[in-house]
């Protein structure tokens, strides 16, 4: 592990010149001989193709669909960074489509779309559907992203934005165990949240379904509370059911006596003040990439017992990566038609079981073991058969 | 190389559901320690997507765009087979992609499309246009296939039907060959096609781009002329450009006196007493797949003296196999936009170079010769320089 960040822009570059992209296509099936041919295209093919056509589960037996996601993006939030657009998304794209393959042994199609309109996304993922087991979506922005993925429930394949779900399972597990350190309850503690765009409204949603009931978010504008005008449609739902005192004001204000401090914004919105303002033994998990709401160091001159960190190079590293390779495994081992509340609820529950005895620095496992995936996998693939009453 | 058909269909269903598929998706760049992933993914790979957001042409240096293309169909016309639809044309496009990879080295995705409506394909194509260095078409029928294709040539990256030019290319080389083992002109042979669909309009398009003056093209209606009614925009196109004696009833009629025979259509529409109307050393290509037009024994017995089929199983398969690896890798090599009319010319006569003494039995390379590829690149890059002037 390394804490040098200088030149880690010149050398990600180098290596992406390197190897022109991270994934390659490979054949699986022999192609040496004039009949090796017959079998895998024609006239054998045409065989396969009647059959899957005839009998559509078929699709799951012969071709690669279920074990292939495609993972797709308009470009409209990338990272911490912003509207990027299609070519500026697709070296994430890629980086997630590694992760699936390493981690869940899933194969991982990076789809970059040239559209930002929200119709058309939604029409294109629907014909996308035959091709793939499931659709990870990732990187659009909030708040279409919450329209685009409710329209996509129904297309028979799961449909899984993973900067609202991945996060907020890895996030559930991470409060989970940091409050495990620091001897508190989810229901009696007080969290603050900076950023209420994707990922921060799907965490306190999720973080409610766990038992959390004192909650505050707070986005670019201020503390959210219901009846405050501007609000779009997901931030009026998360304002029915947080800031039951309706507190107004900006982060350094609903941050005061707070027991963790939830970052899912941008850059430096807090200090080492803000964090002396919460209550003893503070959680803070600053996950705004690839520059924290607060540094680890500040943080802990502030006094918080429990740090973690969207990043690979500080500990406690909060990142999807630990859930979205486990997830879709489950869910496609299963055949499953979505990935379900429970089904997410399963994958942190997991997650966070994994760790046997939590300490300050060691709140969730390393994004690379390769244990996670498959006990999520696991417990994922559980939750839908007891969706399905089997 | 056999003959037995009898149990093909069953085995080519073993093998697939072996192997789950043709294709796998590897990962290229290593991820073993936390560098690694802040390299390939956060936060390094911020600054690879930020460096291709400020310039677009390093989306093919970058990422793996340039070595990669998708190949897309509806399943509205899959082989020989019909309108089966997404799920039963993927094991075709699965076929492709391994063809793509093992000729060329291409890394190509697999990709069908719930929707058969055109403009609706028109506008996900566009779309997919910043995942890909090209777009192979495939078993899109016909005439959608002409307006579908027409519309997507400015899309910035090569666009191929391969089932109109990819044949053509391949027609017209083992056309080229056939010619030469009897010792006829291609300006004075006549030549009828049974099939006026994608294929069928594309072969005659090269062939009189290639110098053949003398054409019929018959549809299940019989034989195609300028103002027969009923004629879709693409054979009113061919019609005022072949049959110029307005010869009409069916393909019995058409093929007398006739040099070439060109099968696009489907099984059995010919039989031995129809080649024995033909001219004197005539040249049989019967590629309807999996059953041809006749069976080579059958024209032999008609008097053929050249036989071709599309089938792997038979002497001069005449299969786009040996075209689509070499025009795409030679396509994105050069990152061309399109593929030009003059860079298929180019790779039908390189096609048929790449045999020194054509034969009865030895019009064409074998559909695996690994030396066809390269040499068709070579001379599409080439095209493209001359249609750069570069």
């Amino acid at each position: 592990m390394t804490n040098s960040t200088g030149d880690i822009g010149q050398r990600a570059i180098d290596l992406h010149r390197y190897y022109q992209g991270k994934l390659s296509i490979e054949a699986k099936m022999p192609l040496r001989s004039a009949e090796d041919l017959s079998l895998a295209y024609t006239p054998g093919v045409g065989h396969v193709s009647t059959a899957v056509a005839n009998d559509h589960s078929l699709s799951y037996e012969l071709t690669g669909r279920g074990r292939t996601v495609a993972v797709v993006s308009d470009g409209s939030a990338v990272l911490g960074l912003g509207n990027l657009g299609a070519l500026g998304a697709m070296p994430v794209m890629e980086g997630k489509c590694l992760l699936f393959k390493e981690l869940g042994g899933i194969d991982a199609v990076p789809i970059v779309l040239e559209t930002q309109d929200a119709d058309e996304l939604v029409m294109i993922v629907k014909n996308l559907a035959p091709s793939f087991g499931g659709i990870n979506l990732e990187d659009i922005s909030a708040p279409r992203c919450f329209d685009i993925e409710a329209r996509l429930q129904d297309i028979g394949i799961p449909v899984f934005h993973d900067d609202q779900h991945g996060t907020a399972i890895v996030t559930t597990a991470a409060v989970t165990n940091a409050l495990r350190v620091v001897g508190k309850q989810l229901g009696q503690v007080k969290i603050v949240f900076s950023g209420a765009g994707a990922a921060g409204i799907a965490c306190a949603h999720m973080l409610i379904k766990a038992g959390a009931s004192n909650l505050i978010l707070v986005d670019s504008v201020g503390s959210i509370y219901d009846g405050r005008p501007d609000l779009n449609h997901a931030k009026r739902d998360i304002a029915k059911v947080t800031n039951r005192e309706a507190i107004t004001g900006d982060i350094h204000e609903a941050i005061i006596g707070a027991d963790i401090f939830i970052g899912l914004s941008s850059p430096g919105v807090i200090d080492r003040n803000d964090v002396k303002r919460m209550a003893p033994d503070a959680i803070v998990l600053a996950m705004a990439n690839p520059i924290p709401e607060i540094m680890p160091d500040e943080a802990k001159a502030g006094g918080a017992a429990v740090i973690g960190t969207g990043r690979s190079d500080f500990p406690n590293q909060v990142n999807n990566v630990l859930a979205f390779p486990g997830v879709f495994k489950g869910a496609l081992s299963m055949r499953a038609h979505r990935v379900t509340a429970e089904m997410q609820m399963a994958a942190a529950v997991a997650l966070a079981s994994l760790v046997d005895s939590p300490g300050q620095e060691n709140i969730l496992p390393e994004a690379l073991d390769r244990a996670v995936a498959p006990r999520i996998a696991s417990a994922v693939a559980q939750a839908w058969r007891e969706h399905l009453k089997i």
